[in-house]
Formats: structure tokens, C-alpha cells, sequence
């Protein structure tokens, strides 16, 4: 449902996997041009669709979903914001996205079928989410070629406000006051080299989504924006004392942590499986896969296998060898006992 | 003088263009290092050199340029801050210079001869440079393929403030905030996608030049963090209300400042040579090319044509001819008259 640069980059995305792809979109032209682009088999609503994405705006998720809920299969949206997505859509069907990717819309001219190779897709399981839903999405959005991580919503919601929102504003906030210098803006421009463009490259995107975000991540936005300001008075103070020392202080924490922001998706061959016998009970699901999202480590399958009985099922986790020392003692503390199995050569 | 990156990168730009370059640097490895690189023909100081190059830090261009201004050709540095190096070096043949590149210091095996292709490269005339001099440093600036923008040096000092230095302090702040998260710090930089890559990459250069850079634009940092504080306090205001018109606004202006960030040279074949007759005495070169720079009148060449007599010579410019009579119109107001004869086809 909508057929814009992330709608037509998932249908495209899909189709090529071998996927059958229905969908629709309010625009007729759109929908057309989504056809027309191969982003779609056909145009209509497929009510045995195993898997529907709802790729429209954030304040058009409830009703597409409520819609799509009717029928049998996992629905799952692409809003760059969940807290008030899952506040509206409460439904065990119901697995609230966020693919990071592709964010400078450009319509589903743009759209293309690599968007989310290697990019971080995440994914809010709540404490209600159907298991059997949430690995169908799950699965679907890695053959994407997406890292899926699980968070909370709300703590996604205030992650995005640090590593999203207040960097978008605070670009946007940059490159005007380059621009409020009029008298010489051209001047001043030619002098703007590589780091100026990088700084700003997000604010040449489309602002129209911008106003609903602000609004709905309000409180996670003023909270990053308040350590901002404080942040950048300190970093005042230290040019205005001239103190040396503290400035390198500063600049070496940032270049540490800049140096060692992951490039992509870890290649590691050396995998383990991880099977963690679950009751079947509404929570376990969000339980696991949030915990081991906070702690950082990637989950690169995960499978849900019922047990013949139906009220014991085990939870499939493949995640990187190295890190199943730490996840089984997470598991432990909170009574969840697993088996391992190392995987690869 | 000097053969790190910046310096070997200008020594193998002008041997490959067909320039003898000799050349040094105080240590001894990195010196052997740009000898075996190519960056030098040999080692050591040519008194007869048409231009000197000094690519050392800020602080150690008086010195070398006290030595090399013994000799009789023009010098120039290459420092990022250009007031304080003038306060020292105050000579008709010094010309402060700023290729506006390679800023994240590799040492001498990032260096690169095509480091400045397209770059712009400020240079800082004074009201005493001679014009011979400075023709010299701007034709062979010019023949790296850098972009020659004509600044006084406080000018230069403000705007570079305004897009390099804050702009990089505050990358590495947003850096730091992210980092400071700690306990969540990987589920966090896995959700950096690449607005947040592209907007801290600055932050990941060598902050060994920052100390030094900000303590000699103190003023003209402080000035430009201030509005970045009132400006980010507004929009924090715009955010608490939720004023969805004004972010909108604000997002739109930006969007369209950073969509007319210039990407590189003009490649215009339409342009116009102005011929000004001018006097032979101190500040007019400065005067009319800096009168250029603050107009955005890019000068794709200069040339200095004395008179017979010696007393009077003609400022030959190669500008934009759309910009003309713009030009034509700003040197008439300052007493100076000017013949134009269009180029190109």
C-alpha cells in the first residue's frame, strides 16, 4: 500500500526475489508508474497476501492497516516513527518498520530494487505480536537484504531523534545561516568545500515529511536538541578559554567514535545457532529479540518452530559466534535457557 | 617547504605539469618519503625559485617565510587561518593562500595530484602585494586546477568559521552525543544511516590542526557558534510548539540554499576579458580582485600588463560574461574604467 520511493523499492526489491507483488496507491499516476516500472505484478489488494507493507505517510498507517488486518497475513509499515504508529495500530498481526534508507524521497522514479542492501531495517515487536507475523516480516524484509534490528518502539523513537531528526535540523539550521549571509552568500558558498557539503547534504531532501515527525517525536527531539545546546555551550566555553588540551580532548572522543561507526553489515562467516526453547506466551518474541537488539548483536536469521503440542514453541536465533557467550548469559538472567550450535567452517 | 599532504600533493600536481620543484621539510623521513613519492626533483632550497610554497602548520610560516622572501620570487602558505600568518608576514611578495581540500591530514602517502581539481583555493592580496607576485602565485594556483577566489584575510577568517570550522566542531559535538549514549551505544550507531554518516564524517579527520585553528579564529568562531545557538534555540521553539508551518518554512529555505550549493567550477565557455587600465602603486590589484571575490565574479585568469612607461600597467581579467556589466558597472563606482572584449564562441 503506497506506491512512492520506499513502496516501489520494496515491490522492485521483491519481485526480483520472485516474489508475487500486489499493490495500490491513492495517486492513480503513482500506481500507474509503479506498474509500469515493474514495482508491482499487478494493481489491486491481495487478500491472501502473506505479508502486506504499508509504505505511506505515518498519519495514513492506521487506516491502510486496519484495512489490511482484516485479511490473514502479517502487516508491517515503514514510518520513520512508531511510538504513535503502535498507538494506533494495536494488533498481534501488526509488526511496526522502519527501513533507514532512501529518506531523501524522490518518488517511485527513485525507487530502487538494492535500496536496502545492507541497510538497517528495524523492526518494534511489542509485547502482543503474533510470533509466527513477526517472523514472517522479519524474514521477508531480509531477503531485502536488510539488517533487521529489534527495538522497543519508544526506544526507537528516541534513538532516531539522536542519530536522525535533531542531525537533519541542525544541518538544515547550518546551511541557513550560510545562506542568511547575504551580502556574500555566493561568495561564501564557493568557499564551502567537502565537509560543508557532507554536513548538509541532508537538508537538499524533501522537508514535506519533517513537520509530521517533529510533531510526533516531539519529546525525544526537545530532549537531543536540550543536550545540543548544552554540548555545543561547553564547546563555546572551550574555544572562548582557548584550552588546548580540552579541545583535542573533544575532537579525539568524536574521532574515535566516528572512526568506529560500523560501515555495514559484519561479513563474519563464523555464525552460531542459538535455539531457545520458549513458552508460548504473547511477549516472549519482543522479550528476546529486544534484548539482544540492545546489547547489539545482529540476529542474521531467525525462525520460530512450534513444538507438536502448540503451548512450547523454539525460538531459532543465528547470530555471531563470538557474541553467544554474552547472549546466553543475558538469557539466563532472565530464565531463558538455550542451546548452541556453531555454524560455518 | 614542508611535504606533507598538502605539500606533496602541490609537488606532484606541478611536476606533472611539467614544473622543477625543490623542496624540503623538518623531518627528514617525510622529507625522503616525498622525494620517493615524486612529490620532489630534490631536496633542498632553490634561491632562484619563481614561487615557494610554505605547507607547514600555521605556526612555523613567519619563520620559512622570512627565509624564502630572502630570495627574490614570490611565496605563499597554505594555512587555514590567514589573519594571523598576515600579522606576521607582512611583505609585498608574501601572498597568503588556502587550497580548501585535503583538510583531513593524511601525511605525505594521502598526497595527490589532483588534490585541487576543481578546489577553490582563496588567496589573500593586501593592500602592499605586488602585483607581479601575486599574478605568479594566482597562474600557477591556477595551473593545479584549483579554483582562485580572491578574499581580504579577516573576510576569509569569518566565512571559513562559518563553514569549516563550526561546522566541524559541530559534527564532532553530534558525535560525542551519539557516543555519550553509551549503554546502547552499538544498538545506536547501527541506526546511524546516511544523513548521520555523511554529517559526522568531518568529525573522523586528524584533530591535531584544531587547537591551533581555533584559538587563532577565536573571534570569528565565537560569533558564528552564538547565531548557531539562537538559531537551534528557535528552532527547538518551533519544535515545542509544534508550529508546522514555520519547520516547514525553515526546512524549505534550507533545501533550496543547499540545492544551489555551486558543485564545483563554472565550465562556461561564454566568457568576457576586461582590460583595466590601472595605476601602478600598491593596493589596487587587491582592491579590484577582492572587489571580484565579494561580487561572486569567479576570475578564470589574470594577467598583468605593464606599460612601457612603468608607471601604469593594465589588469587583464577573464570573468564570467554574463557578469560584465555587473563588473563594469562596481569598477566604474571606484573610478576605474574598463574595455571588454568577449571571448569563446
Amino acid at each position: 500500500m503506497g506506491t512512492g520511493l520506499i513502496g516501489g523499492s520494496i515491490g522492485l526489491g521483491l519481485r526480483r526475489r520472485g516474489w508475487w507483488v500486489t499493490g495500490r496507491d491513492v495517486n492513480p499516476a503513482r500506481q500507474a508508474r509503479a506498474l509500469e516500472l515493474g514495482a508491482l505484478d499487478e494493481v489491486g489488494t491481495d487478500p491472501e497476501a502473506m505479508v502486506t507493507f504499508i509504505a505511506t505517510p505515518a498519519g495514513a498507517v492506521a487506516e491502510e492497516a486496519a484495512e489490511a488486518l482484516e485479511h490473514t497475513g502479517a502487516v508491517t509499515d515503514v514510518a520513520g516513527i512508531k511510538g504513535p504508529v503502535l498507538a494506533k495500530v494495536d494488533h498481534p498481526r501488526f509488526v511496526g518498520g522502519h527501513p533507514m534508507a532512501g529518506s531523501e524521497q524522490e518518488g517511485v522514479d527513485g525507487s530502487d530494487p538494492d535500496m536496502f542492501e545492507g541497510a538497517t531495517w528495524v523492526l518494534t515487536p511489542a509485547a502482543n505480536t503474533d510470533a509466527g507475523a513477526f517472523a514472517t516480516v522479519r524474514s521477508v524484509v531480509s531477503t531485502l537484504g536488510a539488517n533487521v534490528v529489534e527495538l522497543p518502539a519508544a526506544r526507537h523513537d528516541d534513538l532516531v531523534a539522536l542519530v536522525s531528526h535533531v542531525p537533519h535540523l541542525t544541518a538544515a539550521t547550518l546551511m541557513n545561516l550560510a545562506a542568511d549571509t547575504a551580502l556574500e552568500h555566493a561568495t561564501l558558498l564557493r568557499l564551502a568545500a567537502g565537509g560543508f557539503r557532507d554536513m548538509t547534504r541532508v537538508a537538499a531532501g524533501e522537508p514535506a515529511i519533517w513537520p509530521d515527525l517533529c510533531v510526533d517525536n516531539r519529546a525525544g527531539i526537545l530532549d537531543v536538541l536540550d543536550r545540543l545546546l548544552v554540548a555545543l555551550g561547553d564547546v563555546r566555553q572551550i574555544v572562548a578559554t582557548g584550552d588546548r588540551a580540552q579541545m583535542l580532548d573533544m575532537l579525539e572522543r568524536a574521532r574515535e567514535a566516528r572512526v568506529n561507526l560500523p560501515a555495514g553489515a559484519p561479513s563474519s562467516e563464523k555464525t552460531a545457532e542459538l535455539r531457545v526453547p520458549v513458552p508460548d506466551r504473547p511477549g516472549v518474541l519482543a522479550e528476546v529479540t529486544t534484548l539482544l537488539g540492545e546489547m547489539a548483536v545482529n540476529i542474521y536469521d531467525l525462525e520460530i518452530a512450534h513444538s507438536a503440542e502448540g503451548d512450547r514453541g523454539v525460538l531459532v536465533l543465528v547470530v555471531d559466534a563470538l557474541a553467544t557467550d554474552r547472549v546466553r548469559q543475558a538469557l539466563h538472567i532472565r530464565d531463558f535457557r538455550c542451546s548452541v550450535r556453531r555454524l560455518g567452517p
